[in-house]
């Protein structure tokens, strides 16, 4: 294999695929960046099993071939040469990376050893605005569970219905789910989607109001944005009913301010900051919700003016999660709705009830 | 103890203070911020043992006092009521923090058992200006030792003879030292001062062409800057003589452009990262510095064009040591002046030679 290609180009283009590469592997292959040159085309690729993201650039190619780079220390080292225009060959298994008159080589692994890539998944396919992508992905995915005591957690799941698309989340605690529109459907269809790639996926996507797809085909996704292509498989099984853990009735219901609710939860949290469920209580009644919050530092105690209609309420929860929930709601006037204090409570806009969080609350000894 | 004061005042009092709290202690009261409200003022004090900062502010006292408070919590408390007025009172052991209706408290300790704090410091002084200060601590402090293996070398030697001071650090592997000029001093003097407590006035001093009086005592050093006092212990015992490591003649010298150097450094530098000693070596011959680094990853071997006056000599050196030291350069060109591969070697800009960074070569059974 050798090429010709400005330092510049190979760059970006290295710096889009590494953050495929996996970081801690036993199988070295995983950690590098394979590099394939046929006709005017390098075709770079990096996968850790799960992600794959392929990049193609136009080169000027002396003689074709694919070879393995070690990812992280290729794509660290050809960032400092943005400015020069490289020569790359590759000869008795090492590439010799030149440019102006040094002389440096990196090991290299057979691009046998790689495993095969699959960029034709075109069965289905999903189209929407890329900032209604942009707005389903961050209203959600924050709720995903960061552990693997149940896989599929660590999924969103979408549901395309006609031109309706619906994304949840949830890890346990709490369950996030966002109402939004399609564009076109190729069918209706039930997929798990990690959550790392529905971030990776955001970081590609350009910024503009344009549309974006999202190709399914058996157990993988695929999406393209300006040449650079990101697949990903796809979680199977059971993702939990939504409709059968959010209550369809409610017997308190409080509207609050957001941003002062927002405040008076954060100083409540810092004084139990250091406890494990960093629990912090409301006390809901006629015009106030009463944010409190008890340790062995202090204890703080706030009215919230709020219009309440329903039941008094003493509730406890996680400061982290209503605090993450309020922040992701976009209103200024939110509605919280309860029935008890054990039972999973929700938190919605006031107008627009496209979003919803449902979080479950903390049993203690001491809320009556 | 009790006072009315706005919160944005005690909220950057506090911010500026509590840096010196203690971060892991098993004494409490070395994590607090002392209180202490006499006349119209607050005084505000933190201290680790080594470092002291003490800032005054206005408030309107209702009753006089003095008190301890969890340091961290207390200032990310009260930063999130900088727009509130504050009424502060302390009863029965607990600090009463009263702001709309809310009802907040916190445990607080005696101020009996805070250290004395003695901000007397006032014997001798050096005057230099502001900027003279910044340029002298930047080029010398990241050089200091940052183990506990030999205590004296975590400070920067200062010393002050007649209009002129010299700040040196060294920490076994190379050193640093940087001549400036002061404005006046009461005497000549010689002192140590922690490294952490100059990175420390480092963000405390102002942006301007102004001059700062550093006050020294019997073992202590005080700054002022706007109302805010740091107080610091220097260290004792003897610190290197830079006289008796600095070589006085070479036997090569190099000059070579500054960007150059660094960015060949730098690509060298990639390949050997996960390497202990992260080892480069220079080959100087008459026109060029030949930099060039092995690893199992790879190697780089690149020419940098140079001019060169002496022996011809092939040295190893850590990467990160000769990276800081170029980068704390100034000058375009920078010379380099060697003896052989095992003596220390400096680094220097070409025409203004009051900063000097020597390193200690590595030795390997290569560079023949």
């Amino acid at each position: 294999m050798k090429f010709i290609c400005e330092g510049l180009d190979l760059s970006e283009a290295v710096l889009k695929v590494v953050k495929a590469c996996a970081v801690r592997t036993t199988v070295p292959v995983m950690e590098c960046i394979k590099i394939s040159a046929v006709n005017d085309t390098l075709t770079l690729t990096a996968t850790d099993g799960e992600i794959t993201i392929q990049k193609k650039i136009k080169a000027e190619i002396l003689e074709e071939g694919d070879i393995c780079v070690p990812g992280r220390y290729f794509s660290d080292f050809i960032k400092k040469l943005e400015s020069v225009q490289l020569t790359i060959y590759v000869e008795n298994g090492k590439m010799d990376i030149a440019y102006a008159d040094s002389n440096t080589s990196m090991q290299v692994l057979s691009a046998d050893d790689f495993p095969a890539v699959d960029t034709s998944v075109d069965e289905d396919s999903i189209v929407l605005k890329t900032e209604e992508l942009k707005r389903l992905i961050n209203a959600t995915a924050f709720c995903c569970a960061s552990d693997d005591s149940r896989p599929i957690l660590k999924g969103c799941q979408l549901v395309v219905t006609g031109s309706e698309i619906s994304v949840t989340a949830l890890d346990g605690f709490r369950l996030a789910t966002a109402k939004g529109e399609v564009i076109s459907s190729s069918k209706d269809m039930e997929i798990v989607c990690p959550a790392r790639t529905l971030n990776e996926i955001l970081k590609m996507l350009p910024s503009d109001d344009g549309e974006t797809e999202l190709k399914v085909k058996r157990g993988m996704l695929l999406i393209c944005v300006e040449d650079t292509i990101l697949t990903s498989c796809l979680y199977n099984g059971d993702f939990i009913k939504k409709e059968n853990i959010i209550p369809k009735s409610f017997l308190t219901t409080v509207k609050v301010e957001r941003n002062l609710l927002k405040e008076s939860i954060e100083r409540a949290a810092i004084l139990v900051r250091s406890d494990k469920n960093s629990l912090i209580i409301m006390d809901v009644t006629q015009d106030k919700i009463e944010v409190s919050s008890n340790s062995e530092i202090g204890n703080v105690k706030e009215p919230v003016k709020a219009q309440m209609e329903g039941k008094d309420l003493k509730i406890a929860m996680n400061s982290k999660f209503i605090t993450e929930a309020i922040n992701a709601l976009k209103e200024d006037e939110i509605v919280l709705s309860f029935n008890n204090q054990v039972q999973p409570f929700i938190c919605q806009n006031e107008q627009n009830k496209d979003v919803l969080y449902l979080i479950l609350p903390v049993r203690t000894g001491n809320n009556a």
